[in-house]
C-alpha cells in the first residue's frame, strides 16, 4: 500500500505527530508523553457518518458536526479514537487515576522491579492550607517560613523510608515485601491507553476547580498540550458544550422564568417553598440556593433576595 | 517529526498495512476490513517491559515474552493494541456479535436512513439439520431438492417484507418504524473498534466449534487474514495456548494419575464414585464422562472402562 | 441471624417489594417486572458516608446528601444499589436497548429453543409519520384507514414468516438456522441487571423525547413504576437534577449576559459572530440559533433578534 | 407481598445470613464483611433456563446445572448474583486490588477524613525472602533476629511518618496535600461490589500460589468463608474446573499422546524441535519444559528425558 493511500486510511495528526514520545513535565519530576494514538477529528466524523448511508450527501461541515455530536451527547463517535500516553505520577495521584475504569494500563512493577528512587516533594511556598468551606478543598498556602520546616521534614522523611527501603532489600527481603513502606508520594510510571471518548470524561471531571491541584495538573496538560493538537474540533466543542457550560435544575430554571419576569415577590417565594430561605425570608447558609446565587452571579443577574440582607 | 521516528514511536505492521481497507468476504454479502489500528507485536513487548524498569536486560526474545503472557493469562499488554473493523453482517449474526460488551460501537441506523436492501440468504445446499446431540448445534445438511424449495421461499419471504417496507417509507411512515417487520437476514454494517485482549477473547470463543457457522465465518476471517498478519507472534501463541489448548478438572487429573499408573480397577471406582459410572459400572449417558472420553482418544489412551460395554 | 438484624444488614424497599414479580404491561404485548435487587436510598448514603469515616456526625438528612450527590455527579454511591429485571421486548427495541453495556443479560435463545411465538403488531391509528424537521423521528399518525391497510399487511407479513419458520423446524432444519427469516418485530425475553447509577443513564437517554417511543415506553414504566418506589429521593433528584435540568453552552452564557443586561444589539452581534445570524442579521436556518431560541422561549424571554424577521 | 412471596422472588442463602455483616479478620488488622448480596445458586439456574424457554421440562438438577456452565465458561449466568463487601486493606494490597476494574467501590477519602491510623506491621518471623527463581515473588523468611530488627524500623518509620501528618495538619494544611506521605502499609477501607462471574475471576487470579501472600490471604477469606456458604455449588464447581484445573497447551498435547504411546524417541525429537531441549538433548534451562515437567510429574508419569541427565 503506497504511503498516500495509507493515510487516507489511517487518518493522522500532524500537530500531533509533532509530539509523539515528548515528555511534557508535569509536577516537580513527572510527566506525560504520548506513545501512540489511532485517529484525529475526521475519523470521529467518518464514523458518526455510518449512520447515514451511501446515499447520503455530506449533512455538514466537520466542525460542525463534531460539535453537534458533543452537544447532544452522541458519544459512540468519539469512542472511535484511542491514545497512549507514557506517565510519570505520584502514587498518591494515581490513586484518583486509576479510578476511572475504562482504560487500559500497565503499571510499573514495584514487585518485579525496584521502585523509582523519586518522590514528589513540595516545594516550601506550596503548602496548601485547609479550605474552609469545602471539606475536601484547599485555599491559599501556609506562610513560607513554616513552608521551610515542612519542605526539610518531608526531606527526611523521604530519606528514612529509602534507607529501610534499601536496607531491606540489601537483607534479601522480598521486593514485593520490601515496597510496603514507601511514601505516597513516590513516583510510578504506566502506559495508560484511553479511547477519546472517556479521555473527555476524565478531562471535565479532573480540569475542573473542584479536583486537586496535583491531578489537575496533568489534566491540564493533557488537555491543551495534547488534546488540543490532536483533535483541535473535538477540544473547541469540549471547552464550548462541556467544560464551560452551565446546567440548571428544574427548581433553577422555574426560578430562572419568575426572575426574567420580573416577578421578584413570586421569585422569594418559591424560594421559600424550596427550603432555600427560611420561612421569614432569612438568609441563612444554604447550599443550593448559594450555587444558585453564583449562577445568577455569572450572568449579571441580580439574586431577587438580596435586598433582605 | 521525521517519517523514521515516527514508526519508533508508533510501530506499524507492513503486513498488515498491506490489507488496510481492503474488504474480505464472508457469507454471500458480508465483509470485514480493518480501517485503522494501533500497535503490534512490538507494543506488547513495550508494554510488558514497562514492568521491568529502565536498568532491567532484555529479559528474553519478543516472540518468548509473547508465548510467555499468553501462557501465564498476562492480559493487560495485549490491551495496548487496538483494531477498527468496518463490517456488514446479518442482524441475525449481529445479535450474538454485539454482546462482546468491550467494544466499540457505530452502527448503521436504519432509523435515520433506509434499511440496506440485501439479506443473507442460503443456497439450496446448505440448509443444515438440527444437531441430535446437541440443542443448540446443527449436523449435515438437508437434501439438495428440499432445501431448493426452501432457498425459493426464502427470497419469496424477503421479497414480500421489502416490499411491505417500500410501501410504508412511501405512504410517508417514519424510518424508525417502517423498519419493524425487516427479516433477521437482513445485512447492517458497523464500525467495530476492540483492543486485541478482548478481540482474542472474541475469537477463542467465536471460532470454537461450538459457535454459529455464520459468526464462526466472520471470526475465522478476522483470525486467519487479520490477526495473523498484524500481530504474527500473538495468533501463533494464541492457537498453541488457547484455541489448540485442553484444560483437565481436578476430576480428570485425579482419573489420568491412575490410569497412567495402569491402575484400571481403581479407574473404574473413581468414575462410579464421580457419578459418571452408574454402580454397576454400566455405561449409560453421561456428558461429562464423554467429554473426558473425548480428551482421552485425542491423546491415544484407552478408556479403562471401555471393555466394561 | 434475626429477621430484625438481617433488615439492618440488606435494606428493603417496602413500596418495592409490593411489585416484585409483578409484571406491568408495555406495547401490546411487552412486558417488564423486578425479579430481584439489592439496596435502597438508605445504601447510597451508606456508601457515600464511607467517605467521613467513623468521627464524622451526620452531615445533613438522606434527602439532601442524595440531591447533593445527584446535582454534583458523585455517581459511584449510586452503583451500590442493584436491580434484576424481567423483560419482554420486541428484538427491534431490543438491538437498541442492548447499546447499554454496563449490563449483565440472559437472553432467551432461539438457538435452544423455539422463537416465542408473538410480534409487536401496530394498530391501526399508530402509524407513525417521518418527522419533517429530524430525519431519526417521528411525528402524527398517517390516517386510520390507510393505518387499516398497513396493519393488515403486517398481520400477513407475521403470519407468512411465521409458517416458513414452523416448516423449517418441520423439516428438520436447525433453530439456529431456521430462526433467520423472523421479523424484527418478534418479542424475545431477557433477565437485565444493571446497578442504579448506570439504569440512571438508561433512563436519562431514553426517557428522553427524542427516544423511540417504543423503548420510551419500557423507560417511562421503569421510571415511574419502579425507581419511583425502590428510590423514591433518587427519583425525585433524577427529575429535578437530570431530567428535567437545562444545559446552557459557553456561548449561550455569554449571551444570557448580554441578554440579561438589556443590550439587544450586543446580542445580536454576538450571534453574528457566532455564525447563528447571517451577516446582515438574516433569519436562515441554523439549528444552534433554534435550540438556543427554544431555551429562551421556556424561560420566557425573548430572543433579541426576533423584531428582525 | 408476604413473607414468602417475597422469598420465591428474591432468593436468599440461609448461610450466608448468618454471616452478614460479620467481619472475617485478614493480617493484623484488616478485614472483609459482607454488607448485602442479590442472588445464590438458585438464581443462576433461574437465569441458565430462561434460554430454555417456557415449555422446557428441568432438564437436569440444580448442581450438574452449575457445574456444566462453569465447565463450560457460560459466564453470563453467574453475572445474575452480586455481592457487597466492606473491606479493611493495606493501601500497597489495595494498588492491585483496584486493578479489578469490573466492581463498584466506594472508598475511604483521606481528602475528606483524616486517615486511618494504622498500618500493616510485620511481625519478626514474617520478612519474607526474595524467590531465587522467579523475580515477582518470595520464598522462605529472613532470620527471626534480624526481622526483630526490621520489625522494629518499621515501627519507628510509621510513628514518624503519622506524627509528621499530624504536625501537618495541626498547622492547618490540607488533608488532601497532608497524606502525601503517609505509608502504602497504610489501611484503608473501601465498600466493594461485584457480581459473581467477576468475583470468580478475582479468586481464581488471586487465590493463586503466584498472588502476593496479602492479596491471597484476603481473596482465600473470600473463598473459604464467604463463597462456599453462598454459592456452595458454584464453589465446588469454581475449584473443580478451574481453580484445580490444569491446561494443556497444543505442543504439550502432542507431547502427551507420543509419551502415552511409549515411544521416548520421538517425544526426545518433539522436544528438541519446539526448543525445549538443545540439539544434543541437553538439559539446559527451558521455562516451557520445566512447566510441562511440573505437569507430568503431578500426573505421575516421568519426563522421556530424564534419562539425559
Amino acid at each position: 500500500m503506497s504511503e498516500e493511500a495509507e493515510k487516507l486510511q489511517r487518518p493522522r495528526s500532524e500537530a500531533l505527530n509533532e509530539i509523539l514520545g515528548v515528555p511534557f513535565k508535569v509536577l516537580d519530576d513527572g510527566f506525560i508523553r504520548v506513545v501512540d494514538y489511532m485517529g484525529s477529528d475526521e475519523s470521529i466524523v467518518q464514523a458518526a457518518r455510518v449512520s447515514y448511508g451511501k446515499g447520503t450527501k455530506k449533512v455538514s461541515e466537520d466542525r460542525g458536526l463534531i460539535r453537534y455530536l458533543m452537544r447532544h451527547h452522541h458519544t459512540t463517535p468519539f469512542e472511535m479514537c484511542e491514545i497512549k500516553f507514557h506517565v510519570r505520577v505520584p502514587m498518591d495521584c494515581w490513586r484518583q487515576w486509576i479510578r476511572h475504569r475504562t482504560a487500559n494500563v500497565n503499571e510499573y512493577s514495584t514487585r518485579y522491579s525496584i521502585a523509582i528512587d523519586t518522590a514528589q516533594k513540595t516545594p516550601a511556598n506550596e503548602w496548601r492550607l485547609q479550605a474552609s468551606g469545602n471539606k475536601q478543598g484547599s485555599e491559599g498556602f501556609i506562610n513560607e517560613e513554616m513552608g521551610r520546616k515542612f519542605t526539610q521534614r518531608e526531606e527526611e522523611l523521604y530519606q528514612t523510608s529509602w534507607k529501610v527501603y534499601q536496607e531491606r532489600l540489601e537483607a534479601g527481603i522480598a521486593r514485593e515485601q520490601a515496597r510496603k513502606d514507601l511514601l505516597l508520594s513516590t513516583y510510578t510510571e504506566s502506559y495508560w491507553k484511553i479511547d477519546l471518548h472517556n479521555l473527555i470524561h476524565f478531562l471535565a471531571l479532573r480540569m475542573d476547580d473542584h479536583a486537586q491541584y496535583e491531578i489537575r495538573s496533568y489534566a491540564n496538560t493533557i488537555g491543551y498540550e495534547v488534546l488540543s493538537k490532536w483533535c483541535p474540533f473535538v477540544w473547541e466543542a469540549f471547552l464550548d458544550y462541556r467544560f464551560q457550560s452551565m446546567a440548571f435544575s428544574r427548581l433553577e430554571l422555574d426560578l430562572m422564568k419568575v426572575i426574567s419576569g420580573g416577578k421578584k415577590k413570586e421569585a422569594v417565594e418559591l424560594a421559600i417553598k424550596y427550603g432555600w430561605l427560611s420561612g421569614e425570608g432569612n438568609l441563612k447558609r444554604n447550599r443550593e440556593r448559594e450555587e444558585f446565587e453564583n449562577k445568577l452571579q455569572f450572568l449579571d443577574i441580580e439574586a431577587p433576595w438580596k435586598e433582605l440582607v
